[in-house]
């Protein structure tokens, strides 16, 4: 097993890495901090690994709440949906959340235990490959907005990461795919080596070569953990990680939460943005080129929605969070393996990319 | 104008306090950090200050959410009302949110803020006597939900507060008093000299007396700041300012939300406390007549509702914040003047105290 440290001073906690974890009850039981403990997951998840994670819970007073399963129950009318099994349970705030599932249930959990009573610690045990090198590491937590995603949440760090590489047999493939995108980020902002072992194992990887996958786990939760210690509330580096998500959260809010996978979704804008920081004379079109390849080979869309032009696009980008007063900001590709921090898009070229890039 | 700092390191602040303020252009500007401000205020306030803050803001796009007023719209769903208007207006982070009114504002509007795309700065304008001594300063910012008060929330500081005591003059008696409740517990908790100096000055502040009002508010932040300096989260002392809270919030949420005012729930809540405390050994019976005498004369109620018996009042406070697995825990008195940290109630002497105190 794989400890990794992701330091934050007193809100520093481990990303335990490894195969059969989740049956492991004593990685479960430091972390716990009184008798009262909510399971919450979804109803996708429950019947695989439920069990599996309450026969390491038996000592404790332990209830569960199943969520339905997608993006488009990412809201806060599903999160009061805790809170009201919290209360009528009479939890404190020392019980203890568990959020058992991928990105939806894990950023669901997080904001109802930073909202419960103010802050009640929580486990993260992400069970698709996307929630486990990306969004179960690091803090960030929160609900979708009609208007815009994640635009009503918190930092709140959890107590521990649990990460299981073998919860990953039972992902479909086209999850394993939507988690690829965030991977080859990781390569595309800060770490050409990975990129290019990435163009050299992606076969592995969609084979499921554990070795391969615990090897990508590793390497991402790496370089999540090492950004996420520098800048944990997003003033500065950590906005690199959003690469393409700006393009792709107004993919996956113009198309209808729940349609595009959040994965798909930052495919696709990543690859906007490379177009972008090509028009930009950044990027050769040989570098665009080996973006494009790679997400196509991790079998992930690499073009935008017809149905999104470009206005509504520039519609929807304009509610970012990178934004300031009203203006867009992007995250751009100096090289592959170098993010620039959010700039003010040039408008012209931003427009040029969502008119040409992908469109017949 | 007095200028008293909240000392939080990084998040430190200043209460500003003194007369006519919210028509100072110059305390606002410092504390705004781009050109868009939303101000949230309520359906009474609005007609009586509105305009002058909105003077001081017309360098700024700055746009209105009037909520309807009282304590029972202190909701989940109130709040979205706040996020709609942030999105719909392309707010970004940086944004400033200003709550302008009682403590319900200032809960929902700091709580908005706290959540709003992970947290953008806010200024706390607090226009009941309330708000200005205790829930404007210490970054306790939510909302309820149906089975228990403040619920939902999170910790969550103000860039700055602004009380400026000539708003008092519009308000009604009975806010007064309420608001007298929280400056009395101050005196209760920590700060015996200020309880003896309002016994002798209750009607000089009931009379609305300019220099009595600005002591009791200073002395007041003073003593709420220096405890929240302190312990910002409420791992200790923190939780002295919840005497007479747990009672408090079970009446709040028994008798419905909206009917007792936070103020007069807590003036029932502290005499209770008081009892208990006596029953402990700890306060004298003269004690108790002193702090049932100077609530009585600040013309709060202090006999807890008929209808909540003993039975409603436990199953209440059992989803206290301040529980711990399942036990209540409450703030009592040693002494006029000193609080313990929360303690476990003693079963029987709480059912004494909630079966006889203030019942014919």
């Amino acid at each position: 097993m794989i400890n990794l440290q992701v330091a934050l001073g007193n809100r520093s906690y481990p990303i335990y890495i490894g195969s059969g974890l989740i049956s492991h009850a004593d990685l479960y039981s430091p972390h716990i901090k009184s008798n009262q403990v909510l399971l919450v997951t979804n109803e996708t998840i429950a019947p695989l690994y439920l069990t599996s994670v309450l026969n390491c819970l038996h000592e404790y007073n332990c209830e569960q709440v199943v969520l339905p399963d997608g993006e488009q129950f990412k809201t806060l009318e599903v999160v009061t949906k805790v809170f009201d099994k919290l209360l009528s349970s009479r939890f404190g705030r020392n019980a203890t959340l568990i959020a058992l599932g991928g990105g939806v249930i894990g950023d669901m959990g997080g904001f109802a235990a930073a909202c419960y009573q103010r802050g009640m610690p929580f486990l993260q045990i992400p069970t698709t490959l996307l929630a486990q090198v990306d969004s179960s590491v690091g803090g960030k937590t929160g609900v979708n907005h009609p208007l815009g995603k994640n635009m009503i949440g918190a930092f709140y760090q959890p107590q521990c990461v649990i990460a299981d590489a073998d919860v990953l047999d039972t992902l479909d493939d086209r999850q394993l795919s939507a988690g690829l995108a965030e991977v080859i980020k990781y390569g595309l902002i800060r770490d050409a080596e990975f990129f290019t072992w990435l163009e050299q194992n992606i076969e592995a990887l969609l084979n499921r070569d554990k070795q391969a996958l615990a090897f990508a786990i590793e390497r991402s939760c790496i370089n999540k953990a090492e950004v996420v210690s520098e800048d944990e509330t997003e003033t500065g580096i950590r906005a690199t990680l959003n690469l393409g998500h700006t393009f792709g959260h107004a993919i996956e809010t113009g198309a209808g939460y729940g349609k595009y996978l959040h994965g798909e979704a930052v495919a696709i804008g990543t690859c906007q943005a490379a177009d972008l920081s090509r028009r930009k004379g950044w990027l050769t079109d040989a570098d665009v080129e080996r973006i494009i390849t790679l997400f196509k080979k991790a079998k992930l869309p690499v073009n935008p929605p017809e149905e999104l032009d470009a206005e509504r696009f520039l519609e929807l980008m304009s509610v970012d969070k990178k934004n300031s007063e009203g203006k867009i900001r992007l995250i751009l590709l100096e090289q592959i393996g170098r993010a620039t921090l959010p700039m003010k898009a040039n408008q012209d070229l931003l427009e040029m990319t969502l008119r040409c890039y992908g469109r017949k």
